[in-house]
């Protein structure tokens, strides 16, 4: 799509007018803090007085390093037993972890080269790093035009934070799913700009629920002018775990903000334990090719974007380390210089050490091994998701069904939970049909996370007692029972609580290894059983 | 002064209403994202499926280290030579650095010892630097109550942005120094928080100016409410490089924001060369024992705040490494925990790495260690600053008077420049008397930076041209020259321009070797007596 393009960079004058999407906020900042000093600054050969840093001779560290992984430490394709048992093992246990040695020292020999010396006063980040990003943005999501740029942030939460208050004014709306993450709500609230639920299905926000609050939005009614920003998470939206694919992201192409951490993990579609022999590799293996995978990949907001529209953040946080707070902006070039002021004026830049230890391993992998890396990743958190759901079929029966027209599932498969036949001394008993109306809980396979529908209408108090006050019972009993499920309603973006928004728990099984799902489902099945009456 | 206070920690009801400094932006903020999720969170043997953290499995680091200096490296008293050569030899040349190693694994043994896997998710920080800091703030700044918190932040501008939103409403302005860092006014900027300058002399901002802007502040002509907010640099001010003592911070003692990376940096007053042996040690090296150099540092503003009045911000960028943006807020509970939900939707934490390597570094050398190293960092920058004047005297005929009364120098010694008597092969000329009608310029000898008063009113054209012209004439042709001070017009909050702030320079000289300092200072005199027409 950019190749076309390609000819002609992106404009704002020429295109459309961008810059009225800058907020008050955004317009009123500085241009530049260093003024005058520009036409100077860091001309080779002058001795400056204007900087005011510390002298690098007092740094205490003379050198820093890691010992990092090989880009090809996990497999790309699933072994014979179909878990990662046998890599956590060997990552874990008894065999040796094949690492490489980066080292990032105080001074180096070429001034291009990594060192400590240096890292500072630089709000675009260290050079290396900015290459690095700039090059990953341009092969895996080919922009639809070219002259954007990248810019580090620190961390997505970070980024979007900076975004609202660069592109929203006070009392202004946010078009979001009606299921999102709730840091990006916090992150509005104080300003007043409140979120615009979206209807969902299973490919995320629908476009024609998009369409009609757009046509018919009644600002007087509203309280607010017609929203000019999406908040969208494409890939494994939290909590729904919903990916929008190409025909519906050009519907809902506009000005729009692309929180993306889970591109890189998108793992493609369930597929049962007894099926997965009959497939061969699974699905999310993908193929070798680091082109190939990346065209296997749902492919971003930004490939379609030949007007500069789109501002997409990026993290190092999920393929990485989360704690690492690095991430980058690709967007136009009008919205990356008011960024670039906003982060002149709060976090400056992202800390100098977790820029170099990164940009030393993508350095040492290259961006080959890099790919490589996350070809990897996907897989394991594939095979980890596969594995969580293969616990809930042995823990319950599970059947499978199209999500219903018009439901949040419309276009997923939606697997429905049931109380296993139970067997007693004396023969089975609980031996009901599997129907919609005995369901004890629904959900969809999801990226990363799932979130679970537990059927309160089938609990015998749920006349007298409603689902609010059922879904807080039953979380409570789980927790207390020893597994902790994120409560469903800390995701509803406005807070409402309707019958058809309630019952739902987020469920993240990343960050567990396998005995430790299988424990928790084995929990959650006795727990809910017991509570549903249905042991 | 907080011993006696002790058994009455601060509560907001009982003392001074604090919630009503809170901004309308942080009362808005939401009370805690994880709202009904804390009853469990973290609780012992729960398996968490709430969280949706990446596996440490994936991360790629198996380990991360160090070499880092001992904290002995750099003496604590003047060696006979007076210099920092014989140090910055054995650290740049042939001597060996001094270092120890310090690891941080991907897992600890221990889950209380630090490690990678156990990072993230923890918007507080590492619990082993919070003590640290915690330890810091109670035994270096000692305050004037009980129960303050310390909340880690990412690095002071990050920490300053914050508190500007968080008790700053639109429209409202701050009190600060008439001149002062410019980063922190850009902060401000956007929101419409308007700078309003008071009054400086030798030890930074005038009580007695500050009593009569508040006492005289005239809410409708001045179109905004009297302000409620200093925003303070104590300690070595940019671009002044005043200092404020004791009485002087009594008598401003206030909601108060202080902005004090320089705090341990105290260089103590200025020692013509001459007159250096005459004294023995500096004074700047101060006493061996850690309380005595404690105590002869100036004190913080907290240690008088017996209200809570007080959010301070330090930062380890003048004594670890400028681009690690790690630092810490030192407050009250009411003023931490919204700057925590702050926080939450922004930086979320600083940089895990940058956390992790610090605190090692820390923990080996311990409180006592650190001190060491900060007693010797303030002798290095010490013998820095000695130094450049040192090369103003010889490059110019310096003498020192009292500052004038009323001037932004009274209380304080000032150095004047002048030309030298050039000799020439038949004798002197240019032997015009030293009076402060031919001086070239003036300074005070600061901490770190120094803010230089260049006199165009001694310039052949100042009638015709005017100082604003010939500042910036004169800056560009020390550039030219091969040598980038900082405008002085930068540091002024508002930008006014009058003749009284015209025809200053920033001068910082914290990052010269000895040899580019002297460098520098000779092509000032060559451009300066040139410009001036004082060859």
């Amino acid at each position: 799509m950019s190749s076309e393009l390609e000819a002609s960079p992106f404009k704002p004058e020429e295109a459309i007018d961008l810059s009225h999407h800058l907020s008050a906020l955004a317009k009123a900042r500085q241009t530049s803090p260093l003024k005058g000093l520009f036409r100077y600054w860091g001309r080779p050969g002058l001795i400056s007085l204007a900087g005011g840093l510390p002298s690098p001779a007092y740094f205490p560290f003379s050198d820093i390093s890691a010992n990092v992984l090989l880009a090809n430490s996990f497999p790309v394709e699933r072994e014979q037993d179909s878990s990662s048992f046998s890599w956590l093992w060997k990552l874990l246990g008894g065999a040796k972890e094949r690492t490489t040695s980066v080292t990032i020292p105080k001074y180096s020999t070429r001034p291009e080269d990594l060192n400590l010396a240096t890292w500072t006063g630089m709000s675009k980040g260290l050079p290396q790093l900015q290459k690095i990003v700039q090059e990953f943005s341009d092969k895996v999501y080919d922009p639809g035009y070219k002259n954007y740029q990248t810019l580090l942030h620190a961390g997505n939460t970070d980024g979007w934070s900076k975004v609202v208050i660069t592109i929203c004014n006070p009392g202004e709306g946010v078009l979001v799913s009606k299921w999102t993450y709730p840091s990006a709500m916090a992150a509005m609230q104080p300003y007043n700009i409140k979120p615009v639920p979206v209807d969902i299905d299973g490919q995320g926000m629908r476009s024609d629920a998009l369409r009609t609050i757009l046509t018919e939005w009644d600002a007087e009614a509203r309280g607010m002018p017609r929203p000019r920003v999406i908040y969208a998470v494409p890939i494994g939206e939290n909590p729904t775990g919903t990916t929008t694919r190409v025909a519906r992201k050009k519907e809902i192409y506009q000005i729009c903000v692309e929180d993306d951490p889970y591109f890189v993990l998108q793992e493609g579609t369930y597929v049962p334990k007894s099926q997965r022999a009959r497939h061969g590799q699974a699905p999310a293996a993908g193929p070798d090719d680091e082109k190939k995978f990346i065209e296997s990949l749902e492919p971003s907001y930004l490939k379609f974007d030949y007007q500069g529209r789109v501002i997409r953040l990026d993290t190092f946080s999920k393929t990485i380390a989360p704690g690492c707070r690095l991430g980058w902006y690709t967007c136009n070039p009008l919205f990356a210089e008011r960024l670039e002021r906003a982060s002149e004026t709060s976090t400056q830049q992202p800390c100098g050490f977790g820029q170099s230890l990164v940009t030393a391993t993508l350095l040492e992998w290259g961006y080959e091994g890099y790919i490589r890396w996350l070809k990897a990743l996907r897989l394991q958190y594939t095979m980890r998701r596969d594995f969580f759901v293969d616990c809930l079929a042995e823990e319950f029966q599970l059947t499978v069904a199209p999500g219903l027209t018009g439901s949040m599932w419309e276009g997923s498969q939606v697997y429905h939970g049931f109380a296993k036949p139970q067997r007693s001394l004396t023969g089975y008993f609980n031996e009901k049909t599997p129907t919609m109306s005995n369901r004890l809980f629904s959900f969809v396979p999801p990226t990363s996370g799932m979130f679970l529908k537990v059927h309160f209408d089938q609990h015998p108090s749920f006349a007298t007692l409603g689902a609010e006050s059922l879904e807080m019972k039953l979380w409570i009993e789980i927790a207390e029972a020893g597994v902790l499920f994120g409560p469903g309603a800390m995701f509803s973006p406005t807070g409402d609580w309707t019958s058809e928004t309630s019952g739902h728990y987020r469920i993240s099984f990343s960050n567990l290894e396998n005995d430790e799902m299988k424990k928790a489902v084995e929990i959650f099945g006795k727990t809910l059983r017991k509570f549903m009456g249905a042991l």
